[in-house]
C-alpha cells in the first residue's frame, strides 16, 4: 500500500501464471506448453534478424506479420491485430471493446485472467456456470451484456464449444462483442474464423504460445471486423507504438508460413493426448473429452492435490487449482510420448501405494 | 467510429511516432536511433537463446534483467522493474501513479506520448511552458498536483536539466511522484537514480533503445522505491505476465554487462554531436545545447519545413513537428560521422541556393 498509487491499484487481485521453475530433468505438464520445438525455418528468419538492425526501431505497425496471418485465414490485412502474446491482446480487447454499462458475461471456470482485465479496467462482470459435464452452455448467455467473451476449448477444461452454437450466439446477440478465445483452436476444435465476414461482432483471438511452440517468443493476435480492429489499433497506438520487436516479427512471419512443422507436430500432440486420454482411463480417472493440448482429469478415488504432490517428489509438474468445483481436477499438458510414459508410470505407482 | 467501441475509444489521438521507411542508402536522422550496433555480446546472447527452448514461456518476472539492472546501478532488485519498452514501462506508471484527482504536470514542448496516455486512462494534464531559451524550470511546477514528469534531458530540445534543481523540486513535492524519463541520460545528462535512496516519491524511467542501440529489440525499465515499483508489477501483472520474450530478456542482460561496447559508442557519438553542432553553427543555425544523441536546430533565414523536404529530396530524413512555437525547428539525430558530414554538405548546398 502507498500513497503514491493510483486508487485502482489498490483493487488489483494479479493472475499468477503457471511456475515456471529451473529444475533439470523436470517433466513440465503445467502451463500447455508444446513439447516439440517452434519452426526450424522461423528460428532461422530470427536469427537473420539478429544483427546491427536491431539499432533500429521495429515496423511500428508489424504489417508482414499482419499480412502473413491475414494470408493464412484468407482475410483481409484490417481484420488482423497483432500483440505482445494474446494475453496484451485481451488486455486491449477488454479496454477497448468491453468497457459498457452492462456486465461483461464469462465461464465461471475458464481462463482466470479475465476478472482479473476485469478489475484492471472497471468492468463489471457476471459468470455463467458451466453445466454438470463442464460444458459450456451458450443459451446462458442470452441476457443482457457489455460483451461475452470465452476460449473455445475452454481452458481447464478442453471442452470444445460447436460452431453452430456460437453462430446462433453471434445471431442472438448482435449489439456486443462476441470474443472467441482460441488459444488452444488448432488441436482440435472448429475455428469461428470462418463466421468473420458474416458477423461485425465477432473477434477471434489466436496466439503462437501454443500449436506453434513460441510460448517465449510472446506473439499473439486478434481478428474481426475491421472496426473491432481499428478500435484495438487506437489503444495500442494510445499505449505502446512497437510492441512487437523485429526478431519476434520474423520469427511469428516464418512460423505461420510454415504449414508441414505445424501440421506434423499438432498431429503428434492430438494422437498423443487420445492415447494418454485412454491409459489414464484404465487407472480410474475421469476425463473431460478435450480438444486442447491437455488433459482436465479427476480420480473418484484420489484427492487431486495429492497426486499433483507425488508427481512433483517424482519431478513431474502438472497445474492444480485450488478453487470451488474443481480442486479435485488436475490439468495435465501433453507432453512428448517418453514424457506422456513417464506420467502414467508415475501415476500407476502412485495409485498403487 | 463503432457501437462496438467502449467510450474512451473514441476519445484516443494515438500518439504518432516517426516513420520507418524502407529506402535503401536512406540517412536515417529521425528517430534518434543509434548508429552503431548494439553489443556483439548481446547478439551473442540471443543466438544461443534462438532455439527450442523458445517452446517455453520467458520467466514472467525476468530476474535475470531485473538483478542484471540492479547490479549496474547498485540498487536492490525491488527497485527495478522491466517492461516492452520504455514506452510500456510508462504507460504503466501513467496508469499506476497518475490516476488522481489532481492535474498531472509536464513541460508543454516534450515528449508528445504524454498527453496520449493521459486520455488513455482519464488523467487530467496541465502543461508547464518552457523557458524562452527552451529550458524546462522546475520552479514552475511547484502547485498542486497529481504527478510530475518530464524527461532529462527534455526531448526534443536536448536540453539538460541539473540533479540540484531535480532534488530540490523532490524534497519541495514530497506527496505525488515525480518521473524523470532518461531515455536519454547516456549522453551527457547527470542521472537521477543516485537519488533514488533518498527520495520515495522518485521514479527513473530509461530504455535499452538509445545508447544500448537495442531498439528494435524493445525493453525499457524503471528504477525507485519498493512501493512505486510494486505498483508498476501489480498493474502488470493484471496486464501481461509476460512482457519480456526469451530473447529480449538474454539480449539486455548481456548488453548491460558490456560496459566497454557501451561506452566506446556513446563516447563517438557525443564527439559526433559536438562536431556537428560547430559545423551547423558555422551554417548559421541556432542550436540548444544538447545532451542527448540529437540536435534541436534553427535557422534564422530558412523554414524548417522546407530544409526538411530538400533534406528529404537527397534521401536524408530528420525530424520536424508541426506544432506551436517548434515549427521553425528540426530535430536530427546524430548519425555516423560519414552521415553527419553528408548531412552537412547537404544543407550547405541548400542554404547556399
Amino acid at each position: 500500500m502507498s500513497k503514491f498509487w493510483s486508487p485502482i491499484v489498490h483493487q488489483l487481485t494479479p493472475y499468477v501464471p503457471g511456475e515456471q521453475p529451473k529444475i533439470n530433468n523436470l517433466i513440465k505438464l503445467n502451463t500447455n506448453e508444446n513439447p516439440y520445438g517452434p519452426s526450424p525455418k522461423a528460428l532461422t528468419a530470427m536469427e537473420i534478424e539478429t544483427g546491427n538492425s536491431l539499432r533500429l526501431y521495429p515496423d511500428p505497425t508489424s504489417t508482414r506479420l499482419v499480412r502473413a496471418v491475414a494470408q493464412y485465414y484468407q482475410l483481409k490485412p484490417k481484420q488482423v491485430f497483432v500483440g505482445n502474446g494474446s494475453d496484451e491482446v485481451l488486455a486491449h480487447t477488454f479496454q477497448a471493446l468491453f468497457q459498457h454499462d452492462k456486465p461483461l458475461l464469462f465461464p465461471d471456470i475458464t481462463y482466470s485472467f479475465y476478472p482479473v482485465y476485469c478489475k484492471l479496467y472497471g468492468i463489471q462482470a457476471e459468470t455463467v456456470p458451466l453445466n454438470s459435464s463442464f460444458e459450456i452452455e451458450l443459451g446462458g448467455y442470452l441476457r443482457a451484456n457489455g460483451g461475452i467473451i470465452f476460449p473455445n476449448p475452454n481452458a481447464p477444461t478442453g471442452h470444445g464449444t460447436r460452431l453452430d452454437a456460437i453462430e446462433a450466439l453471434l445471431r442472438k446477440n448482435p449489439d456486443t462483442v462476441v470474443v472467441v478465445d482460441e488459444a488452444y483452436i488448432d488441436f482440435g476444435g472448429e475455428s469461428a474464423v470462418a463466421l468473420i465476414n458474416q458477423y461485425p461482432n465477432l473477434l477471434v483471438i489466436q496466439t503462437f504460445s501454443k500449436s506453434r511452440s513460441l510460448a517465449g517468443l510472446r506473439v499473439g493476435f486478434a481478428m474481426g471486423d475491421e472496426a473491432l480492429i481499428e478500435g484495438l489499433v487506437r489503444v495500442k497506438d494510445s499505449f505502446n507504438s512497437y510492441p512487437l520487436d523485429s526478431i519476434a516479427i520474423s520469427g511469428a512471419c516464418a512460423s505461420i508460413q510454415d504449414k508441414s512443422h505445424f501440421e506434423y507436430t499438432r498431429q503428434r500432440i492430438i494422437a498423443s493426448r487420445e492415447q494418454l486420454a485412454t491409459q489414464l482411463k484404465a487407472l480410474g480417472f475421469n476425463i473431460i473429452p478435450s480438444q486442447a493440448n491437455f488433459l482436465f482429469v479427476t480420480h473418484p478415488q484420489h484427492d487431486a492435490a495429492k497426486l499433483a504432490g507425488h508427481l512433483r517428489i517424482r519431478n513431474i509438474i502438472v497445474r492444480y487449482f485450488n478453487k470451488p468445483r474443481i480442486d479435485q481436477h488436475l490439468r495435465i499438458t501433453i507432453g512428448t510420448d517418453d514424457e506422456c510414459k513417464t506420467l502414467v508410470s508415475a501415476l500407476t505407482e502412485i495409485i498403487k501405494n
